[in-house]
């Protein structure tokens, strides 16, 4: 049984390297920072590393200050967390051929099973809930710091609870936690409602330009260089600035256009039943049915017509 | 034992009737439909009533169409649900004197103790989970009716699990009830993720007319009879859009006026060490340490120097 493997090779290994994904989110993060304080009640030596750095938003979560490149370094054992393919851990990939030893712990679907031991569990929203368990069953005791490592991974990955992946369990582990030390309101005040003053700028005026088309369906917005610089944003602020559109009462499908780097990338939402991966595929983009994303080499106005034109079949009018 | 009189009230009764306050939120609706439907189940003839309308948001919830304005009717037994005092049942206090035996079910500190049988938890993160274990005690089998209803309740009072009154129990019970059919997405989106194209607009104006003083700690926002107007919205449509204000980074005190009567309204929120009740009662106003309100009669400029200057005395600067 792959569970017993996986308990034998961390209490026999002295040396363990956790490793998670590039672009690090807040589950790979409080992945290993939990495992960091687990692997060091067991005695072990443990070194955490990210091929990328940690995102500001993060770094007040227990032994982020741990997390460095990663070192060709001797270990027994590579713990990969949230990665669903070996090139996610960027340059710690290479561990995988060097140290003896390895473990996948993830919860995507798309995972390509390239360690030693695979523990891919696709009903858990979160590898925060895997690692959870795994900790459980090694027997280590919770304590604030890793309850709040966890907690972060469960609530940055199922949107606080209110993704459909979320479930029973995710609730059971949330409540443990607390019962850990875990001060929620601080949490969600950190990781929730904490926004820069320049991306509100942005914010506002990618609704102030908003456009409603047929039959109020359709939120369009876009925001051009201007914008960015008018405001002190980079593109990256844009992110999740198109849920005001799908947010709103009756809207089916919201649409962001950005201007970046000469080309024109777009975004879409929907709600219930327009197929925006279908959409995007026409731009040779994709995603998933309720979000997805292309770019097109043209002009903004051009990339407007056509995805609007595109979005007016899908309706159901 | 206070339980096992309700227990037996609820058992013995023919005719129950169930109600929650006027102004009536998630909760209050979310606590009597639960208890329509579970007394239903045990073939009570129940009736359930708001001196208020229902919120259309909470229109997609199960029995709400069977809530009425209070009437005079018989019955043996009248449950208050969510009211911390007889007076925010509304009309419906009268029947405290008619009916023969009342429970008080809440979780508020303010509670008046006004009923026959007073079951107050104020531990309690919503009143739906002391319903939830009422319900469960009462041996009724919850179905996906009852569930939804109930998360409904823990939801909108916990704002989705991210005030500090979420504990493990709350955790435990929207578990439960995820098993009995909740869908996570469906309710969020709902509850959560609606907004009206016109309240949306409110916010860009809001944001785009904000200020940030005294080394950004303070966001200052207003919003006159004129903005109301062009975009289309009404007072109510306020409710929250200070909170962009109080969640930018290192903002400390937001501030947020509207000319509403002829009278300036103003709200307050700080985030970890102003007292704003303080400030607040300096226009005898009042509320909690970390949100609050006051109404003025004078002009918005004259408001806003005033506050901005008691503001400025608490910063730790």
């Amino acid at each position: 049984m792959i569970l017993n493997d996986i308990l034998d090779s961390i209490n026999e290994a002295k040396e363990i390297i956790a490793v998670t994904h590039v672009s690090p989110d807040g589950d790979g993060i409080g992945c290993i920072t939990a495992l960091y304080k687990a692997m060091k009640k067991l005695d072990k030596d443990i070194s955490i590393f990210i091929d990328d750095v940690v995102p500001d938003i993060y770094k007040f979560m227990p032994y982020t200050d741990k997390i460095t490149k990663p070192i060709n370094k001797r270990a027994d054992l590579l713990i990969a967390v949230d990665c669903a393919d070996a090139e996610r851990m960027g340059s710690a990939k290479e561990l995988l051929r060097v140290v003896p030893k390895s473990i996948n712990i993830d919860h995507h679907v798309s995972n390509t099973l390239y360690a030693n031991m695979n523990y891919v569990d696709t009903n858990a929203a979160s590898s925060a809930e895997i690692v959870y368990q795994l900790i459980k069953i090694l027997g280590i005791d919770l304590d604030q710091e890793i309850a709040e490592s966890l907690y972060v991974g469960v609530v940055t990955d199922t949107g606080n609870f209110m993704y459909s992946s979320t479930t029973s369990f995710t609730h059971e582990v949330a409540g443990d936690l607390i019962n850990n030390g875990v001060s929620v309101s601080k949490i969600s005040d950190i990781i929730f409602h904490n926004i820069k003053y320049s991306k509100l700028k942005l914010i506002s005026r990618a609704i102030d330009k908003m456009e409603l088309y047929f039959n109020k369906k359709v939120a369009y917005m876009e925001l051009k260089k201007e914008d960015f610089i008018e405001t002190g944003t980079e593109i990256s602020d844009v992110e999740n600035i198109i849920n005001f559109g799908r947010d709103i009462d009756g809207v089916e499908v919201a649409v962001m256009l950005i201007e970046k780097d000469g080309l024109i990338k777009g975004s879409l939402r929907s709600k219930n039943y327009v197929d925006v991966n279908k959409i995007a595929q026409k731009f040779n983009g994709g995603g998933h049915v309720r979000a997805s994303g292309f770019s097109k080499n043209s002009s903004i106005n051009e990339v407007k017509n056509e995805v609007l034109e595109l979005i007016k079949n899908e309706l159901n009018e």
